[in-house]
């Protein structure tokens, strides 16, 4: 391409603005003075086949940066598949179609499917910015989407990516609305459903905030970035899967909206449905057990709250041809011993492996799930918990798990950390109460869940009894320094584990 | 301070954000990992006696960012006072205290002055993001913030910031909604209204996407950056002053949500009102006309929505103790000849000079305007346009303007640019509209609002009947490289004077 006005070289800044497209541009650059762009103008970004509209940050200072270069965001550089050096031509960006649809939300018009889909489509090729995602997110929250407007944003949602067929017959799923730290149900209950010769092709996420999500997990023990077709050759074989989601593009707005509203702190019962239900329709589910924890720390506070949220999941589960049992539970306290990937590992395994220290609230509530998952397809006459029961304790549900990890590229056990700290109690008393975000920090700062053996391995429970000296939890860690880092922030500030005589 | 765990050097980056303070960190620093700071999150900086919430950017891939350092953007370097290599603390913040008052607002509830209180102060202390802010705004648009919630945030906005006291007797002020190009009256009202007696003391705004504000056409002829000492001189001894208001902090939070506004595209009358009155009440203003030009390409675009603003800016007045008046003027069309900081203030020069080419267009609106404010002290007997008519055309008004030039550092008269080039009609027709839009553009290409000199000069208006070969504009620019600059992108569109033979 000749060089014009319109066109710079693209430059990686390697800076990551999660997700968000930024142009970096020298404000003395003759682009930025010609066509006006100023700090947060939209900038149109045209690359070969491929544009984009990047949000403009002005670099007045720096020398990393020359007049005659643009330097691109992460975000920016992988949407445009730049390479150093590349002209590019600039331009002010129409409005996206979807800014006129969410103003006419803001104002309080109904969103139709149209408008949906436009928002969806704009949301994925990132021309919307940030803000217009943000005054999205927020026309949306509390129940100012109705039952019809969650349904068009679940289908829009659902048909922006890929959808997966599995053929005749039912297809199962899980899902579990604001988890709870170590409720790593889903290895086992897929290893229980498929035992039974149902199909379960579950696809999972990493985590995002918390030491460990289902995919780190199961990574410890056999690969998980499969692609469809590898993904497909394992549920053909064994019935079941349990792969990382982010290879496949099911329902790709959702990331997009959920990073904008986790640091809002907000959502909405219409988009968290929309979220939670275009990934299932998208991933070919017919059956999907929802399980709900509810609790007073936990993200469904009350049974109110829990009512309303079901029903609206179950109106447009209805819409969109997928059959839904919500399971409410009790969302009051961690699950399990460990806390990070390996750790979490090691709990599940034992669950499958009917190993006697196996921590029985893990195991009771994946036969719970398990069961319910039975019910609802309307095996056996609600008998479903048996029949889980059953397929854990004989070591169907065990050898199936194996075979999945096999399917997937084998089986390794789990490892265990070089470098441990136990934490003993200062002092006598009963625990009252386990402070899960300080115990999830601390598993973090140990390495959790980038170093895969790193965590924390919780040696006591809420109720129990724990004499000055004894062992509260271990703190694991891949290296002395993170152990180190672990250990001064446990050590720094109040117990995790909170004792009955504690103020 | 010691360096320890939650420290790093501080280095300026030099990236303009647009107010919106940014922090740069290296992943593979160890407070990014130590914390769990991952991009996008809120990190709290200390730095000495000064504490900021910033925007976390993880840098991946850059060499000009160590491990041992934090890079801040313009507004977190300026907002900290930093200097290079400073040692300052980093640490997770608490949630904003307003971020549950926004969160209300979202889910419906009245925002009462507390809330509008801690929005305002959280705002001015960089402790919301900006998604926090397209919450807010989003949240009161529309009509969703009633006359009562109006009056709380004007209080809040107001009392933000300094406050002005000019002592017994009536404080006389204008305002305009949502300008038109070259409708630069400003200076004509405040030398009529000074020249009657009145006290007017005028702050104004420079230019965000205009080619140029009041404060950048005055300041072609006298000094504007006067700080409050400065400014009440020349009011105590001239009754009138035309200073910029970025000194004074006044209502310092409606810079920070316009900065949000513009991005998004909308914002409600609620906001727009308290942006508008609490500037007005900050600066000590009793009596104050609103100029609100209606028409379909103006702000306001519908007799309807100036009624409905109207009511809506009387009523919070009223609570303010604001005497409003609102002057409903044609909006259809740019006001003068010049667009650009000198361009403009020849224009107004020779308004207050009776030049006998002077723009007629622009001596009406500051006629009307002048005459309003009389009529709203109650000066006269609706006798206030008369008055203005004679104070302008015996030169009371433009000796007046000359001597608060003089009491604010001395008159010069606007150059004229070096570089012209006339552009001419390819053909013959009558002139039916001018694109606002483009011809601003053109002008600030050509350099406005920066180079002063530079702009464009209007040689026809609408309804002028032009003969090809006749000059429509001409572009005015301080370098060849600008001149050319402006040319080439005059040419390449479309015609900006559009005849009527044209389609």
């Amino acid at each position: 391409m000749k060089k014009d006005v319109h066109s710079l070289a693209l430059t990686r800044a390697g800076i990551d603005t999660y997700r968000q497209p930024v142009v970096y541009m020298r404000e003395d650059c003759d682009l930025c003075r010609a066509e006006g762009f100023s700090a947060l103008t939209k900038v149109g970004i045209v690359l070969g086949e491929r544009s984009i509209v990047a949000a403009l940050n002005v670099v007045t200072a720096a020398d990393w940066l020359s007049r005659e270069d643009a330097g691109l965001s992460e975000a920016a550089w992988q949407a445009l598949n730049a390479q150093d050096g590349d002209l590019a031509t600039f331009f002010h960006p129409e409005p996206a179609q979807a800014t006129s649809s969410i103003r006419a939300k803001v104002y309080g018009q109904r969103l139709d499917a149209a408008a949906c889909q436009a928002i969806v489509s704009d949301t994925i090729g990132h021309r919307l910015s940030d803000l217009d995602l943000a005054a999205f997110i927020t026309a949306c929250a509390g129940n100012r989407l109705d039952i019809d407007e969650t349904i068009a944003l679940t289908r829009a949602m659902k048909e922006a990516g890929q959808t997966l067929d599995w053929g005749q017959g039912p297809v199962l799923d899980k899902h579990c609305v604001g988890g709870l730290p170590g409720n790593r149900t889903t290895p086992i209950v897929v290893a229980i459903v498929a035992a039974a010769g149902f199909r379960i092709p579950k696809t999972s996420s990493r985590a995002i905030t918390s030491p460990a999500g289902t995919a780190d997990t199961v990574e410890v023990m056999t690969p998980v970035a499969l692609d469809l077709a590898a993904m497909r050759r394992v549920v053909d074989l064994e019935g079941g899967c349990l792969v990382w989601g982010g290879k496949l593009d099911l329902s790709p707005a959702d990331d997009l909206f959920v990073r904008i509203e986790r640091p809002l702190d907000f959502d909405s019962d219409g988009q968290l449905v929309a979220s939670v239900l275009s990934k299932k329709a998208a991933a070919g589910s017919s059956h999907v057990l929802i399980d709900m924890p509810v609790g007073p720390t936990a993200k469904i506070r009350s049974p109110e709250a829990a009512r309303s949220l079901s029903q609206r999941l179950l109106a447009v589960g209805d819409a969109l041809n997928l059959k839904l049992l919500i399971h409410h539970s009790d969302g009051s306290a961690p699950v399990g011993r460990g806390i990070g990937p390996a750790l979490e590992a090691r709990d599940l395994l034992a669950v499958l492996r009917r190993d006697k220290h196996a921590p029985l609230d893990l195991r009771e509530r994946a036969l719970d799930l398990a069961g319910a998952l039975f019910d609802l397809i309307g095996d056996d006459a609600h008998r479903g918990r048996s029949k889980a029961v059953e397929l854990l304790d004989n070591g169907a549900a065990e050898r199936k798990f194996f075979a999945i990890c096999d399917a997937q590229g084998g089986f390794s056990e789990p490892g265990a950390a070089a470098h441990r700290l136990p934490i003993v109690a200062s002092s006598s008393g009963l625990v009252r109460a386990i402070d899960n975000r300080r115990i999830g920090k601390i598993a973090k700062l140990a390495g959790a869940p980038n170093r895969k053996l790193a965590g924390v391995l919780l040696m006591t429970k809420p109720g129990v009894r724990v004499d000055q000296g004894e062992t509260l939890y271990e703190i694991h860690a891949e290296t002395p320094g993170e152990l180190a880092w672990a250990k001064d922030f446990a050590m720094a500030g109040p117990e995790p584990v909170i004792l009955e005589n504690q103020s």
